[in-house]
C-alpha cells in the first residue's frame, strides 16, 4: 500500500459557472485526483443544484463542502497561492506555466505548508483580466491551436491529474504485480525443445541457413519476455504440435504402407 | 511558431459506448489535443447521434469521420500498437503503463511510423478482458483509490493530453511573450528612489534598523520580477505618494501658522 497523501490539496474555483453538469463534472474529477475543496463563485444558476449531484457519478463530498462567494476576491481570501487558467492570449504580466509546472508549484507551495488555489472561468467568457490579476500566475492547458475550446471540467481534470501524478505517479496499489520474466535457462530450454523439434520435421533449410534462422527466432520469442508459465504452456505447444505431426505422419506411413507404396 | 506535429496521431477506439454525449465529449478533447481518427465499436444507441454533434462543441471531424465496427478486432486491425485502457486490475500479464508512459510509448511507435490506437470501454463495465488481450500493454490512470470512477470523456483526456505534451510540451505560440524583467540599473533607481522618500518621511526609525530595512523592502520588491514599465509605474506611485504628503504637510503648515503654532 501507499502511504496517504499529507500535503494539503489546492482549492477549486470556479469563478461563474454557468452548467451544474459541468460543476458536478468537476467535482468528480477532484475526487479521482484528491482534491475536495470546491468553491464557486456566483454560480449562474444559484446553488445548489440536483443536476451537479447527478453528473459527479458519486463524488458528492466536495459538493456538499461547496462553499458560494460574491466575488473571486471573497473566495481566495485565505489563500497563499492562487493560479488562474486561462486558454486566451493576456496582457497580464504574470508569468505562464504549463498544468504540469503550475502541479509543481503547487506541491512546493504545499510542502511548505501553503494553502493554494487553482482559479477557472467560465465555461463561455473564461476569466476577467481583474480576476486573473488576482493571482500569481496563469495556467495555460497546451492544446492545439486548431480547436482550443476546452471544456471546463476537462480543465479542471488536466490541473488535477498533474498535481495528483506528481504525488502518486504509478498505478493503483491494488494492480496486480507482473509475474517475473522466467529465466534464462527456462527460455534456453524452451528454444531448445523448439529447434529440436524443427530439425526433426526438416524445418531449417538449407542446412547452412540454421544458425541465423535460429537466432532470428531466439529474438523473436525473446522480445516477448515469456514467465515460467508462458513457458511451460509453450512448450506443451511445441509438444502437442509435433505429437501431432507424428500421429499424421503414422497415419500417413500406414496408409501408404496399405497401399504398397515405401 | 511552432512547426507542426509530423507524427500520425493514435486512433481512439471506444468500445460499446453508451453516451452519445461522451462521444461528443471525447471528439473534443481529441480536437483539443491533436487527433482526429474516431472508431466506434457497436456503440449502444446506433451512430450517427445527434447529441455527440453538441457535445462536441464544434469539434466535428472526429464525428464526422468516424468509423463504426462490429469488434474490437476490426476496429484494431489495421493498428501495429494498440494500449487498453482500464483502470481495474487484470489477470492479463500485460505491462501496466500510466498515461505519461503509455504516452512515449506511443510516440515511439508513431516517430517508427507505427499506426497506434487507444482503446477504451463503455461507461459501465469498460473492457472485457478479452478485448485487453488483444492490446499489448494497458494503461491505467492512476486515480485515488477512495474514487476511482473516472469518466470516459475525461479518460480519453488524460491520455490524448500526455500525447500532445510529449509533442508540444509549452503554451501556445500565440501567448504573448513575458516583457524582460527590468536591468538591474532601474532597479536600483527604484530603491533609492524610495529610500530617499521614506528618508525624507522619517520610516527609518530607529536609524541603526535603517540598513536591515532597507535590505528587506529590496528583497520584497525584488522577487517580484518587475519589467521597466513598472518600474516606471512604481516610480510614478512613489512621487505622486511622497508629493501628496508633502502637500499634506504644507497645509497642515499653513493651518498651524494660522493658528500661531510652531
Amino acid at each position: 500500500m501507499r502511504t496517504g497523501v499529507t500535503m494539503k490539496a489546492p482549492a477549486v474555483i470556479l469563478n461563474a459557472p454557468q452548467l451544474a453538469e459541468n460543476i458536478g463534472a468537476a467535482a468528480r474529477v477532484m475526487a479521482n485526483f484528491g482534491l475536495g475543496d470546491l468553491r464557486l463563485v456566483n454560480p449562474r444558476d444559484g446553488w445548489p443544484q440536483p443536476r451537479a449531484w447527478t453528473s459527479s457519478s458519486g463524488a458528492h463530498w466536495p459538493l456538499e463542502g461547496a462553499r458560494v462567494f460574491a466575488r473571486v476576491e471573497d473566495a481566495i481570501a485565505d489563500l497563499r497561492l492562487v493560479l488562474a487558467t486561462t486558454a486566451r492570449p493576456r496582457e497580464t504580466a504574470l508569468p505562464v506555466l504549463t498544468p504540469r509546472q503550475a502541479a509543481a508549484r503547487l506541491r512546493d507551495g504545499a510542502a511548505a505548508g501553503w494553502s493554494a488555489g487553482l482559479l477557472f472561468g467560465g465555461e463561455r467568457a473564461g476569466l476577467e483580466s481583474a480576476d486573473v490579476a488576482l493571482c500569481q500566475a496563469i495556467v495555460t492547458v497546451p492544446v492545439d491551436v486548431k480547436f482550443r475550446s476546452l471544456n471546463l471540467a476537462q480543465a479542471v481534470a488536466l490541473c488535477a491529474y498533474e498535481w495528483w501524478v506528481g504525488i502518486e505517479p504509478g498505478p493503483p496499489a491494488s494492480f496486480p504485480e507482473l509475474p517475473a520474466p522466467a529465466e534464462q535457462a527456462a527460455m534456453l530450454g524452451l528454444h531448445e525443445h523448439l529447434e529440436a523439434e524443427l530439425d526433426a520435421a526438416g524445418f531449417f533449410h538449407p542446412p547452412e541457413k540454421r544458425a541465423s534462422m535460429v537466432r532470428n527466432l531466439r529474438v523473436a520469442l525473446g522480445r516477448a519476455g515469456f514467465n515460467e508459465q508462458e513457458v511451460r504452456t509453450l512448450r506443451g505447444v511445441i509438444t502437442a504440435l509435433s505429437e501431432g505431426r507424428g500421429r499424421v505422419l503414422a497415419k500417413l506411413a500406414a496408409r501408404n504402407a496399405a497401399a504398397g507404396e515405401p
